[in-house]
C-alpha cells in the first residue's frame, strides 16, 4: 500500500509519519519511508541541484522537469519495488504538491504537468493521499512564530500564493474524494494522530 | 539564427562546428557555439548526472526528463536570449537526438517526448538542422579504428540500435525536409565543409 502525505509546509507531516511507521512496524508491515525530491541516490543529487541556493537562475521549466525526473528514479529504483515485496511506503509529498505548487501557485499548464507526471511515474498512483488540512493564513502565522519577524511585503505575495496552493489542494480532493482523507490540521498532534491511525487502519483492512 | 547539428558519434559534427564558427566570424556574424546536454552552468551540473558513471541505475525515463531539463535550461538561458540579440547559435545535438536516440533507438513513445520537448523547449525550433550522414556500420568501423578493438557481441547490439537511430533520423527528415540539410559525411572534411558552408550561406541570405 502507497500513503503519500500532503498539505502546507508546518502542517506536521513529518511528525505524523514518523508516529505512523512506528505504530506500523509494531503491527507487524515492513515500512518505507522516503520524501520527494529525493528517495534514491540519483535523487538526491537531483535534489542538490534543485536546492543549490546559488541556482537562482533556475527557470520554472527547468524545476519542474528535474522534479519529475527525480520523481521517475524513484518510483522505478525504490517505490515500486516496496509495493511488490507488498511492504507498505509512506511518503512525503508526491506528484500532488506538483500540481499544487507549480501548477495552482505557480499557474502552469495543469495538464501538460499531469502527462509529463505520468510519464515520470508510469502510471504509479498512491492507494491513500493524507491531506492535513492547515489554513494557509496559519501555515504563515506558524512560520512567522518560528523566526519571530513582521509581517512584510513579501509575505503579502506569500499569503496570496498559498491561498492558490491551498484552492489547488481543494480542487485535487474534489477531483479523487476515494483516493484523499483530509484531516483537520489545526488541532493537537495527538488529536491528528487518532485520525490518522483510524483512517490508515481502516483502508489496510479494506486493502 | 538557430543551426543545429545532428548524426552519429564520429561524424565530424564539431569539426564542422569549429570550421563554421571561424568562417562566420570572419563574415561579421556573432557566432554562439554550444552544445547538448549542456550549455549553462545549470545544464552542466545535470550533465554532471546524467554522465556520472556510477548512476548504473539511472532509469530510461529519468535519463529523459533530466536531458530535457537542461535544455529546458539552456533554451531560456542561453540560446533564446542569443537570438534575440541577432546572433547566430551554433548548438552541437538538440531535441533531434532526443527523438533518434531515445524515441527510434530505444523505442520510447515518441509522441510523449515530443510534448516533453514541447514544454522544454517552450517550442523553440532550430531554423536548420545539418544531418551528417555517415552510415551506422561507418560509424561502428570508425570507433573500432579508434580502440583497436575486435567485434563482439555489444557490436552487433550496437548496430542493430545505431540503424534504428539512423532510420529514426531519416523519419524526422522526411517529416520536416525544409528545416533539414543532408550532408554526405563519407568523404573528406573538407569536401563535407563546403557543402556546409554553401547551405548555410544560402539560409543566412534568405533570413
Amino acid at each position: 500500500m502507497f500513503i503519500t502525505f500532503e498539505g502546507p509546509e508546518g502542517s506536521g507531516k513529518s511528525t505524523q509519519i514518523a508516529l505512523l511507521q512506528e505504530f506500523l512496524t509494531e503491527q507487524g508491515y515492513t515500512i518505507q519511508v522516503t520524501r520527494e525530491p529525493g528517495g534514491t541516490r540519483i535523487s538526491e543529487q537531483i535534489r542538490d541541484v534543485l536546492h543549490d541556493m546559488s541556482n537562482r537562475e533556475l527557470t520554472p521549466r527547468t524545476e519542474i522537469l528535474l522534479f519529475s525526473a527525480a520523481r521517475a528514479q524513484h518510483c522505478d529504483e525504490r517505490i515500486r519495488p516496496a509495493l511488490v515485496r507488498g511492504e507498505v511506503v509512506l511518503c512525503d509529498r508526491f506528484f500532488d504538491s506538483t500540481y499544487a505548487y507549480q501548477g495552482y501557485g505557480h499557474r502552469l499548464d495543469l495538464a501538460i504537468l499531469k502527462s509529463i507526471t505520468r510519464f515520470a511515474t508510469d502510471s504509479l498512483t498512491p492507494d491513500l493521499t493524507l491531506y492535513i488540512d492547515v489554513p494557509a493564513e496559519e501555515g504563515i502565522r506558524r512560520k512567522q512564530a518560528d523566526k519571530g519577524l513582521e509581517w512584510n511585503r513579501m509575505d503579502d505575495y506569500a499569503l496570496e500564493f498559498h491561498q492558490r496552493v491551498e484552492a489547488g489542494y481543494r480542487a485535487l480532493i474534489a477531483d479523487e474524494p476515494q483516493r484523499w482523507a483530509v484531516v483537520d490540521g489545526a488541532r493537537s498532534i495527538e488529536a491528528v494522530w487518532l485520525d490518522i491511525r483510524g483512517i490508515v487502519m481502516a483502508r489496510l483492512d479494506r486493502h
